[in-house]
């Protein structure tokens, strides 16, 4: 019956991708506590330490938000997915690659800022993150793409616009991260974090599908 | 067939982020380890050292305490919950992200009383850790508030006291964590971490629900 | 239908605890890797300064196949385990206290025994190792006690010697880790961290239920 | 009915064997960027110090390539097995507790090849990994080896070929692997990070069995 197999190879492939992929998002979302430290100070200093570490703390709500908002997506779209090939795995993996990696640069950026708000070393540190986080929406660019070239993958009852919708979102994040980094570097590096900690919040609010969208869809 | 379509969407969504919410606790739960050093000592002296850093002990003791008691909490609310929109999800998310803190200030709490037991540090320590706690207790008051404003969140089947009592039960928590900060900060240190750790084993004790519960329910 | 909410309820409350405990499981088993350090070393001397943090492979030996009998000795448990009431939820959040916090004296005996073989610190990290490890065991007791106690909690095709034998085997483990520790402390540490690494074996070989043990049941 | 209790038996281990393994993969594949460290440097040379730091890219993209293939591979085995015995537990939990520990020459390869490329640290950080990773695959030989022997664990749709390509593969990574450290240690150490970096590459994209390969199948 190499049809009953082939329908159990694809269940089981696209609820392991989403396993897997669930386990990395918690385990990236989670880990960013580790760039929040007991910072060092002499005696009765813990109070001014602990304030003056805020760029971690805002490092920490721009990541989580952005991990976040990448798992409720991420969720959306396997909720539509009915088989992964090939090439949808690679920018899957090519996501969770950049997701897993994005607690480096917060550290990198928690760390500059805490040095100095606007020297050289900020910028570098913002333009790192910024890269991160574009690349990071270039893999759903990629995932979107693999989609709308093969849409066997999807079920069949996915709405039309969906793919377009989601490639859109996509370019339009990897742009604003880019833009973010680019007032990072050449105006304020407090700029790029500000619009770091925003986008998140931005995109979970005009998120498609959710029940509770202006659009009441359910 | 738009129904169909809907209920695998509802399924999923809950399913998908009870598997991301299991896995943050997970991990949340276990990344506590780190804060249990190797002390440094001098040769002979590791006894005495591991003895000294029997605040990380305790600390430990509360925050896996608390992450165990939320865990079980979330699992009777998914138990309960049909569907999730995005006021849901983002009580769900603020609660991961305050959960997924909370070993930061298990580390601040613990490192500040193996300094001292009483001084200003200890007091801005158990402080820090009474408001994330709290913090954690008003997701919860969200999470309840919001399914008490959408009940077709809820399963019909759920008995009616369901909300009433979290929502009763998450601000009471909110105001003991409140009550063990000041204690600690204006009269001892050493009460509020007697209260952190107190507070999970009360509320799995009374916790509703469980099999084996006094109201023996199931 | 309070019957159909029953069920639902049993259901989910197992898988949801199965799903809880096999991430902190799995945890708690990779976090071990961060006591393999990359050692310090001069120029050149990369390859003693591996070979000289032996213990720390010992270590990670050990502890990585303690939890994995564990974890199979939880997976054989769950099978049978039909509902959890709130002991047997105390048993399993307990269970999962130690087996998180079992990198701590890993850590610990591996910095001891790198330092020196024979002296004290060596014998104090071993007792802590074997103390920790004998609390594993006990609160595993302490949950086949509760199945015991409340024989409803399992599903009735369950082989009458399983839960006799389970508490058996606890004990037995229990016991010898509490003798390597003493062996450890009066003899010699380096005998204590021999039955650390052995006796996950033992239990691996000789554990039942598995297809392909000597009993050859399946 | 003990046809119902063994069915229930083996579906149970094979999830729960898969759900731990994905658990662990996750893991492993997330905490590598633990080795990515936010690079100490002096005001103005975070972006020297960060470029400085390539080896530790390098060493990122390779594990992480390793691991996700591991993964995929590990999928495509556990959609043709049916049930495990203890043999098949063993080379599964030898293939964790290698995956697991990857992290570790990872660090070691990243950190030596920033202070020397070509210098004897680099030979023996380079062997180490190889080691480690031609392990990863002979515990592959021994998954399929035990297959093989007992072919009852298989699903009887399985293709002939499966388990003889599988072996083949795996032996050859093992082959592969060894080679690349011998050209690490012999030639020189860059030439084996080139090989580490483009075999998960070359295995991911002449792996079987995915849709969207070569022959096509699905």
């Amino acid at each position: 019956m190499p049809r009953t197999h082939a329908r159990k190879f694809s269940r089981s492939e696209t609820t392991r991708a989403e396993a897997f992929s669930d386990g990395v998002f918690a385990i990236a979302v989670t880990l960013l506590v580790l760039n929040l430290a007991d910072p060092p100070h002499k005696p009765g200093g813990l109070g001014r330490a602990l304030l003056a570490q805020w760029p971690a703390y805002l490092g920490y709500l721009a990541s989580f938000g952005y991990v976040a908002v990448i798992w409720l997506n991420h969720h959306q779209a396997f909720v539509r997915i009915r088989s992964m090939d090939r090439g949808l795995h690679a920018a899957n993996l090519f996501l969770l690659l950049t997701t897993a990696a994005l607690s480096f640069p917060t550290a990198v950026v928690a760390d500059a800022l805490q040095t100095d708000l606007t020297d050289s070393d900020a910028r570098v540190a913002v333009a790192l993150y910024a890269g991160l986080a574009a690349a990071m929406c270039l893999s759903w660019v990629a995932f979107y793409q693999q989609i709308a070239r093969r849409p066997e993958l999807l079920d069949p009852e996915v709405e039309d616009t969906y793919v377009r919708h989601g490639r859109l979102r996509s370019w339009a994040g990897a742009l604003a991260y880019t833009v973010a980094g680019l007032l990072g570097v050449f105006v304020a590096p407090l700029l790029a974090i500000a619009v770091f900690v925003l986008l998140p919040v931005f995109y979970f609010v005009t998120s498609e599908g959710l029940p509770g969208g202006r659009d009441g869809s359910s």
